[in-house]
């Protein structure tokens, strides 16, 4: 069965695995699928070391490789610890995820806080890593004693309900996010390019002088309005070369269209 | 069946819904199952009004209820349409989340970006949908057609795939970090407090004292360095005044030990 699961073909590529990145460690886990979803969220976000300590059913488990959707690797490569104490051995940095944290004196960070915390640590050359609990249970006081810190995700406080493998993906997702510079908003322009201001008013010069000609501008006192609001209209967002090219024809032919109807 | 899963028991209390908080609109959902994760992941960011187009088994479906570990408000609210322009009539913007957007000349929003604008578009009062695909294809060109900006997760390039709970959850996640105040960092005190200096200093004065005694700082010219080093280490993080009066104890009754042993 392992050299079934290990030699799998389909598993899909991860990408480059870093050395620093956080391990993550799944405490007892219960279900062999949520080992394998975890894998996957893990892979979305760039984690790829994966402990697992004292999981139930035992391991390997077949099902694990079936729900993780390709993230083959780091299952193939998961080790796997009897005690939380030998799965944190060699590490620097422990962070135990912990949605209601109670009657415990100890650091508590959000995941966002967290992972600019762990980029920080793997950048220094430091290793950490990230407990998590039982899928019932979570992480009983002896388990959270021995981290660092306690991560606790802001979430709506009447809710806050989340399996095993959204609890790591969230937590993948701001580990991503931490170093990530893709900006916050962007125009897609494909082959084409934002509308230089001299595009623009070719253009605007072309619709004013279809709209004069046509009549729609006769009322003089209005017309400088007029023309303001369609300049406001057409420069409230990025325009692309390509799109006022297609609005030279549209007016074009609305006027072509006009001028025939009128022969 | 509507009956029951309407009046079912033990729904958790998913908290007040926010009148504007973002529609999440299914498009041609497959599978009932994932309408009900989906539905789990809204509670968890603060999300509640769902939309569904054409989903492809009908509606009502028990499976998303069973699904949806208690969020069965949301379940109950949805609302079906035909189509995705029925779906958005009433709405002022709509963002189509899109992992691989291709060929189409359109803003790109990241997550994050993208619920920061969703709060500011609330805060004014209007209305916004976020657009999900169909769990095998996504979204098609005519869908993406329909909305104002796409969004597109950073996350690992070498393996985007979510499935549409996650999806919604990485949105509802951002959507609720958006509005969120608690600090990166804090320490949980629970019945104590961060120790002052002068409660710092005071244990640091018992233990130079004692460990005088027992000869420990014998060496003259060493003596300040070593009472510095110790001084760091119990800098280095926030301890409380709980801990210091349980090191008093451990200072006392080591040197108690010591002295009884030497009668």
């Amino acid at each position: 069965m392992e050299a079934r699961m290990t030699g799998r073909d389909g598993g899909a590529d991860i990408g480059p695995i870093g050395e620093f990145s956080p391990v993550v460690i799944l405490v007892r886990p219960q279900l062999a699928e949520n080992v394998g979803t975890t894998a996957r969220a893990m892979a979305n976000g760039g984690l790829f070391h994966l402990r697992l300590v004292a999981p139930r059913d035992g391991w390997p488990q077949e099902r694990a490789w079936y729900a993780s959707s390709g993230a083959d690797r780091i299952l193939d490569a998961a080790q796997v610890f009897d005690t939380v104490d030998e799965a944190v051995a060699d590490l620097h940095h422990v962070m135990a995820t912990c949605p209601r944290p109670r009657h415990i004196v100890k650091t508590v960070m959000t995941a966002r806080g967290a992972a600019s915390e762990l980029r920080a640590i793997a950048d220094r050359g430091l290793k950490a890593g990230l407990l998590f609990g039982p899928e019932r249970a979570g992480l009983d006081n002896e388990d959270m004693a021995r981290a660092d810190v306690l991560i606790r995700y802001p979430l709506n406080p009447d809710f806050m309900s989340l399996n095993l493998a959204q609890a790591v993906l969230i937590m993948a997702y701001e580990w991503w996010m931490a170093c990530e510079t893709t900006p916050p908003r962007t125009l897609m322009t494909n082959e084409t390019h934002v509308a230089t201001k001299g595009e623009l008013e070719n253009f605007l010069g072309h619709l004013t002088r279809d709209l004069d000609e046509c009549g729609f501008l006769r009322n003089e006192q209005k017309r400088p309005g007029m023309v303001r609001n369609l300049r406001h209209l057409f420069q409230r967002g990025e325009v692309t070369e390509q799109e006022l090219r297609t609005m030279h024809g549209v007016v074009t032919e609305l006027s072509n269209g006009r001028k025939a109807r009128q022969q």
